[in-house]
């Protein structure tokens, strides 16, 4: 089968919704049905905020000024977890959430505003409330769904933490059973789902934990099966490490980009990494790093992919696994630009993790899953940088789908060009995570005949170039986009 | 509100159906989804046999050729118990029994012959499955769904059998947690679910354990809700006492009639009791009873209701609760058919349930719950009892809305008449559950006016009739219809 991936999303700059915690509707009269805790306090491991579909739905003016154009949410279906990571029930949004009549709203909300929607699918394991489970828990060997899980032995004890819990489970947690994929029935029901909810019109399916479904074949028919709905349906599995083989066109259409993640934090972050917060399992790394081993790790993780792969990866900053970016570089925003510059100039779609682009903090999960601020608590000098980076990759095509020339590095300065032979655009784009100013010097052939214009687009630096003679002065943090 | 009830309950036979049980469909590619036990093995109390929806489809034929023309299903929502009283999910048909889709093709070709169908609703108490209790289990007193239940204390014990639940229970069972329906938003989800499915086309409730829930209100506001939607759908309550404020127009329109089970049983029984299955919580009696006892039993009986509402009790000889006739009377076929003549002509509309009428036998549940057997294993002597004494009551009009008579009884004899005076037709009825002949004789004044024939319709027994002066004989577990 010949690789195609869904082209929308080279053009789409994502926000990352965490259902519960970005918009609630304080006058909605579900609300009184429910017992929630109070919107503005610290988030706990059990327990709802009270964010809904119908809140989000309300927001999408604010998104749309932002200059999101593609939603990814996290898990929404019926789960007994606030993160709802424990699916109880596949075909089931969320009574919390406002049950599947306002993710219909909401689906048909974002699509009139040409938004598109992708959903958190975990399929791997599920919640001990989901119905076959508990049917396990109920009548033990005589259950009739015994054969969707794995169980090493009776009675089993889902409940009782002072015992192994005799069935297989992600990460030999009991409250997520596994189920079994290699019962031809499982994978017909979670492929039903799959589709299900892509006649409802989603845009697409990011993919929980996918390596542990070992299964055969599992994965390359999910896509043939997601692809006969939907070619432009766009399947990106939560991968941490590289995952080359993920993407050869069998599989997935991208991957969230973790291995960046750890550049651009370690880069980005410099003196000001909090250590005590750096997730090494998520960054590989947990050390700063300087510009050319910055650009060193940036040219191995293009080359992981094929380029139409790495256009189709999701890039980040944050999400709900990880501290917040300001926490871990110690609340210093310079940092955070820095960090912001290069997600929104490489190749990849970038993602913006609800509350990042306001300044919401926070340490790592449940921390960095605080309810969205009220508005005279965000921070505008972030919010600003977010809009004007924002607006610059919605602006110029060859930001999103350019081949990327990497010009160079120095001390903690980096250098590269985002080059559309085709439409004659090229622009550049150098940054410095420096406390101090550095000036980059380049000599490279041809230069001129590319970068046509020196104008300079975006930022604090000042560029000269001439006969393949490229001189930058970048202040300290500063950064430049210039070319056009 | 006047008091109005659903007429053509008044002409029906139902046949009570334990889905798991009844019929399964061997050749199924979805029974090979699950793993179900032996067809023919020994009711388990946990473990399903597979019966389906669809097996019941495949047998309407057999049941209208038996003359039924409603079907009582036992609860068919998403339980993980075999019988189903766990509720888990009130918006789906169990996928074991074949989900939504297979009740709906059900209900459309039971309708198609005019068959009614009534569903068994649960709604005083939920399985441990059911989701918002498992929110509970699964976050305790931060729950978002803490007030839909009566928690006492933290932690709760779900399934800790050596600790006290720490919530309210059905029978302090744990795995029966009561709702809340002091919770408005309980009640509304409650009338929701009810309303669902009369919107689906059904044709009535059966209401398990209605006294269990005590909210002022909740019962008759669920009938202005029922009735709202079709003033035609039947309610009947589980109640076991006698429970004359139940049917005073506001609530349901009959109930189970237990006094009346005990009655029919402990008369046609004799001394072929085997009290050891004789459950006394159930027939309120447990030792035989003579004619006369019998005949003023059924005289209380029927002055509990108004005439409308006795017409509209469900009459039965076995249930899914207690141990089956035949067994009960120690096989003995001719104490059944004491108990059927009476069944098929007395006020309230009768019940088989299901294998009944082919003679399965079974001691108290899970015994009574036993699959439906072969044709090979039927016993045509009692099938033929039941066909014959359904055709009757199908045929004459007079058995079923006719007034009551009761003219006397002797030993273990008794007579009654049913009398229609707008239609002119007036049947007797005699039945001996005496291991002797027994003669009758009555003088009753303007007999010979209402009882115009004295033709015998059915039965063994000879009949003799001048100027009022009534006179029998009766052959040992002989009866007698005539008139006409």
């Amino acid at each position: 089968m010949g690789y195609s991936g869904p082209e929308w999303v080279k053009d789409s700059v994502f926000y990352q919704i965490f259902p519960d915690r970005f918009a609630c509707v304080p006058h909605d009269k579900s609300r009184c049905m429910y017992s929630f805790e109070e919107w503005n306090s610290q988030p706990t491991r059990k327990g709802y905020k009270g964010g809904t579909l119908d809140g989000i739905r309300n927001r999408l003016d604010y998104l749309q000024d932002l200059g999101i154009n593609a939603i990814y949410l996290n898990p929404i279906f019926w789960s007994t977890a606030n993160h709802r990571y424990h699916t109880c029930d596949y075909f089931r949004v969320d009574p919390l959430l406002g049950g599947n009549k306002a993710f219909d709203s909401l689906l048909a909300a974002a699509h009139r505003r040409n938004m598109r929607v992708v959903l958190d699918g975990v399929f791997n394991h599920v919640g001990r409330g989901f119905l076959p489970f508990n049917d396990l828990i109920e009548n033990g060997p005589d259950s009739a769904w015994v054969n969707w899980f794995h169980v090493f032995r009776w009675p089993i004890h889902p409940y009782n933490g002072e015992c192994e819990p005799g069935y297989a489970c992600w990460r030999n947690l009991p409250a997520l059973p596994k189920l079994n994929h290699d019962n031809k029935h499982v994978k017909k029901f979670l492929f039903k789902v799959a589709k299900y909810w892509l006649h409802k019109g989603i845009d697409g399916w990011r993919l929980d934990a996918p390596e542990c479904i070992q299964t055969p074949g599992f994965w390359e028919e999910f896509r043939v099966r997601v692809k006969e709905i939907n070619p432009e349906a766009y399947l990106v599995g939560e991968l941490l490490p590289e995952a080359t083989e993920w993407l050869d066109g069998n599989r997935f259409d991208g991957v969230t980009n973790y291995p960046l993640y750890g550049a651009l934090l370690m880069f980005a972050g410099q003196d000001y990494l909090e250590k005590m917060h750096v997730k090494v399992t998520m960054t590989g790394i947990k050390n700063p790093i300087d510009g050319n081993n910055f650009l060193s790790k940036l040219q191995h993780i293009m080359q992981l992919y094929t380029w139409q792969a790495t256009l189709l990866n999701l890039n980040f900053l944050e999400t709900h696994d990880v501290p917040r970016f300001l926490t871990i570089v110690n609340g210093y925003r310079p940092a955070l630009e820095t960090a912001l510059v290069l997600l929104f100039t490489l190749p990849g779609a970038p993602t913006v993790y609800y509350g990042g682009e306001v300044g919401v903090v926070g340490k790592d999960d449940p921390d960095c899953r605080r309810s969205f601020p009220p508005e005279s608590a965000w921070d505008m000098t972030v919010h600003n940088m977010y809009k004007k980076l924002i607006a610059l990759r919605r602006a110029h095509e060859v930001l999103r789908t350019g081949t990327i020339v990497i010009l160079g590095g120095k001390e903690s300065a980096v250098c590269y060009l985002r080059h559309d032979e085709t439409h004659r655009k090229t622009i550049l784009i150098a940054v410095n995570a420096d406390g101090k100013t550095n000036r980059l010097h380049f000599n490279v052939s041809g230069l001129k005949k590319i970068l046509r214009s020196d104008r300079v687009l975006c930022g604090s630096g000042t560029l000269h170039l001439e006969n393949d003679q490229l001189t930058m002065t970048l202040p300290p943090r500063g950064f430049l986009l210039a070319g056009g």
